[in-house]
């Protein structure tokens, strides 16, 4: 039997960030260096892996980045001053804010003060915006846009595919549906409502899973021979990393399928970098 | 052979209403009565049909309604500022501003001028990121509103079910799938780059034609007693008005079908003034 192909998410990135490398050099070439300001709140695992990712690959393509951190129990209002003074600050080109708050933080409210132009993550409702209205200066999801790079680095073919997401979130479902869809994929959103989720989702050439439910893809789920890109990421059990797909079984069944980990998530701070370096052009006019 | 039941647009239409009546009826008790601005710019046939009936619905549901008619020519400073004289009318709760606008007018830029808490047909960006974001505070198109209305009018499940949608615009096609999503059901968009666009939209429970082709959806677009939603408007080789469903064949196969006209088309302004009078309650903290 053969397996899957494995779609690794290293390359992708790795390539992605050369070609960052050389435009971060072209920047400081006119003296500018871009940057990126991360506010976190409180000091979660979760936010602490990602930040030390997203500092490291600042580093490497030649960026600056400082982080914000801020105390757990901020008031509302301190942190909206917070926030402002990162936005006002012209040394900041991009502004990624760790989500989800503590409740005492509104984010209905908050992501009206984000400046769109530094949301570099699709918080603000302005980028929200520009994703469904397909305008492409604005910033989708960091994640969203990793799955539409990877098919793209390992040449999935997009236009005219049957693209299946699982899962509705702002955060993934809905903005890869609607990337898929920019990629002229026919795009379909599944979810926990949706009947014979295995069957809709067997049609899917592309089948992106991010529902988060551990393993929740089995083998019925899979079109043989088609791509599998997997962006959960859950701890099972015995305490693995594992995703929404059923690797093992996927992989029989599959043509292509990302690992977890090692898939989309090696592949997001390279988009977040790429995101800053272009709100660092537009600011720039350039 | 059975045919399909005729979807009729204008009990949909008289039941929201009747509804809206009641409402006003209390506002104007409180000595508040919703008012709709249409903004038109120039004199097309089309706008001034649409303009009529809106007029007409304002009318009868009991608001006011005033029309600020702009030159063809004018230019796009006159404009953003007729704009904002209307925002800033504190007597205006909702405006429609008819698009598409003459060359001079950049929409990108004009689209962020209206006052999204006025914007009840989805011009501002912010009513765009609350569409996508699930926000029921927004104002959806009227139009992928009045899809979902006559669905649920006559009760066709929304939950679970498979919804294909014909047409990826802001207008409709994107919206439409967006709603449904929103009802729970399975929302899958199509357009012309889709492969095996009739086999896909025979998967569906739901069809909603949007694609401003006429009698594109032909017999073998439509699942044996399924709904279909026609929101094409097209004038055909012999002057008559036909949707983006071949109706003959159509009703042949689905189990119910809107007819065009008397469809959709009949329903759009009686969401257009429940929306002024929402806006008109949201504005006057009810």
């Amino acid at each position: 039997m053969q397996l899957a192909t494995i779609l690794k998410g290293k390359p992708v990135a790795d390539k992605i960030s050369e070609g960052l490398i050389k435009e971060v050099e072209e920047l400081k070439a006119k003296g500018i260096t871009p940057k990126l300001a991360i506010v976190r709140v409180g000091a979660s695992p979760d936010d602490l892996a990602y930040e030390r990712g997203a500092l490291g690959r600042s580093k490497k393509v030649g960026i600056d980045a400082e982080v914000k951190e801020l105390p757990e129990d901020i008031s509302q209002d301190d942190f909206i001053k917070e926030l402002k003074a990162v936005n006002d600050d012209p040394s900041v080109n991009g502004i990624l804010v760790f989500r989800p708050f503590p409740k005492q933080l509104d984010e209905e409210v908050i992501k009206y003060v984000i400046a769109p132009e530094k949301d570099i993550d699709c918080f603000s409702p302005i980028n929200a915006a520009k994703l469904v209205e397909d305008d492409a200066t604005g910033f989708a999801p960091c994640t969203a846009v990793s799955v539409v790079e990877i098919l793209k680095y390992y040449e999935v073919p997009l236009e005219g595919s049957n693209a299946v997401v699982l899962g509705r979130s702002m955060v993934i479902g809905k903005p890869a549906a609607l990337l898929l869809l920019r990629e002229n994929a026919t795009s379909t959103i599944c979810h926990s409502r949706t009947k014979d989720i295995a069957g809709v989702s067997k049609g899917g050439d592309i089948l992106v899973a991010a529902i988060g439910r551990a393993k929740f893809a089995t083998k019925d789920f899979i079109k043989e021979g088609g791509a599998v890109i997997d962006v959960g990421i859950n701890v099972d059990e015995e305490g693995n990393l594992v995703g929404d797909v059923d690797f093992e079984e996927a992989e029989k069944v599959a043509g292509m399928i990302t690992p977890v980990p090692g898939g989309v998530g090696s592949v997001t701070t390279s988009i977040l970098a790429r995101h800053v370096i272009r709100a660092c052009k537009a600011q720039n006019n350039l």
